[in-house]
């Protein structure tokens, strides 16, 4: 029997739900229900240890991690967490010593984000699951549709790390430290863009985040905006550079569909750049200009005065 | 390594979290936020096929019944629910066919409850794994606190058959066609008392979901309102009545301990019993008075005008 990407499993059960959800349901990073004063939001996010953790990671940073998720969601739609519960799958050899671990990874995370864990469920499990579902509550939300001519498009940090991370923790390659620990981290300890998300609301015409993939994420938000986005530099830094130039790894593809990255990607108004970067210093954000919005379809990338269409597929294994 | 139970591993977690999260903590069948304009009403619910599904139970039967567990507790508060999301945990071996009838298992709870799911999360994982998360906004819940004197307290229907359902599916008893059927889908096809419980919001001082065991429910119902609950007569039915007695089962502890049933226990005002009654016929529910509430605390049986303690523990698998 053929097996069934994530997609697929969606659409097909999708298929089965009653057509009045289907036309309802805004496809955004966060679930939302319009109530009488405002938006609810609304989103679950699963982490199961034997497909989300490498071996190196601690259980605390699997709780931690797992909220993470969640809480990237929540920022790149500019909405504050209100509550959050958490599900949990134990397995049997779990010991006191991991439950006690695991709740301090969710106290680390809620002292980082200043979110409150109010409830869940426990369960017994053949794997490790938690599954984190968060709502808040609004007056509105950056949407993924939005992006207007002549905006920049921007994301809140470089991208490249991750995929660097996870095949360092594959042992699939090496590096120097410095990297070596930037590259980990962002798999193990991942940062979510709260502060600077929430901000964005007043200043951001369409927002997503990025865990997918650079590239696929550009494609969602020009195709929900009907809009063509022009790259003119990839969000990178100077020691990934380096790297790649070292192994010989082709940048543009580690950037474009490294994923795993928990950057905001937004469009903003020229207007509103002085700001934005202004927001950006205070969360403690490494924004980056990578490009503007112009009228027309796709993704394409400029360099050396010629425009190349950027393809479209989520993130992979580059390394 | 000792195992930990379900409610210690809640208390380890809940130690790491901060003090204020445990002060805000509303312990009760669902969690509640206040917000401007009344309460949000929030719950996971998590199914997981290793421990939670008999092996004769169908895959559209799990999705189904993963719902149930959510609306069962929504219904016993009286809240309507608003939106749901679902999150996955799909193993490698699952087929197209399998996601085909997971969906139709989704679409019939929709149908059947009429309720709304409008997003989730799709995973990889050993196990299945069905987390059901729920919201719902409203003006005001029914607590686990409010009993009164002289309260009368019911149950929206009688107690027994899922435990001689869960023992006739594990094949350690046999009985009459008739019985089998209504035990096999207390297991297999719960249902869940979501007009009854919606109505109870009118006419109930206090409420809880019975699915830990109807000794458990009353206890906690008892100790939140600091009030007595006498038991004049326990909610069976006489096809139970008669299979304990060829089987010389104790009658008393498969109610009390039988567990796994979503029936609603409530208190409620004698002059509300018409109206209780009216409601009950209206949601097809067998609703039965079998006590009342007193000034003092515990639980306690009047059996042949003596009064016994019923004894404080959770369900159990009793034949």
């Amino acid at each position: 029997m053929k097996r069934l990407s994530e997609k697929q499993i969606i659409n097909q059960i999708l298929k089965s739900l009653s057509v009045i959800n289907k036309n309802n349901l805004l496809s955004d990073d966060i679930t939302t229900v319009k109530v009488v004063n405002g938006i609810l939001a609304f989103k679950c996010d699963m982490f199961v240890r034997s497909t989300d953790a490498p071996r190196q990671m601690k259980i605390w940073q699997m709780a931690r991690k797992s909220i993470v998720s969640c809480i990237s969601d929540f920022a790149c739609k500019g909405v504050k967490p209100l509550a959050s519960l958490i599900s949990l799958g134990i397995p049997r050899n779990f010991t006191q010593k991991d439950i006690v671990e695991l709740g301090r990874g969710f106290a680390k995370a809620e002292k980082e984000f200043h979110i409150n864990i109010i409830g869940g469920d426990t369960n017994e499990s053949k794997d490790l699951i938690i599954d984190c579902c968060m709502i808040g509550l609004v007056r509105k939300i950056i949407k993924r549709r939005g992006a207007k001519n002549g905006d920049l498009i921007i994301t809140s940090g470089p991208f490249g790390y991750s995929s660097i991370g996870l095949n360092i923790l594959q042992n699939k390659i090496t590096t120097k430290s410095n990297l070596r620990n930037k590259a980990k981290n962002s798999i193990l300890m991942p940062n979510a863009r709260l502060v600077f998300g929430l901000g964005l609301i007043n200043y951001a015409t369409s927002t997503m985040d990025s865990s997918d993939g650079l590239a696929i994420t550009l494609y969602e938000l020009s195709e929900y905006s009907k809009k063509m986005f022009v790259i003119d530099s990839l969000p990178t830094t100077k020691d990934i550079k380096e790297f790649v130039k070292n192994k010989r790894y082709d940048i543009d593809k580690l950037i474009l569909y490294g994923g795993e990255e928990y950057e905001i990607v937004a469009t903003i108004p020229k207007r509103n750049l002085k700001k934005v970067f202004a927001l950006a210093r205070k969360s403690k954000c490494k924004t980056l200009v990578i490009g503007h919005v112009e009228k027309g379809k796709g993704v394409f990338m400029k360099q050396n005065g010629k425009s190349k269409k950027i393809e479209r597929y989520g993130w992979q294994h580059l390394i």
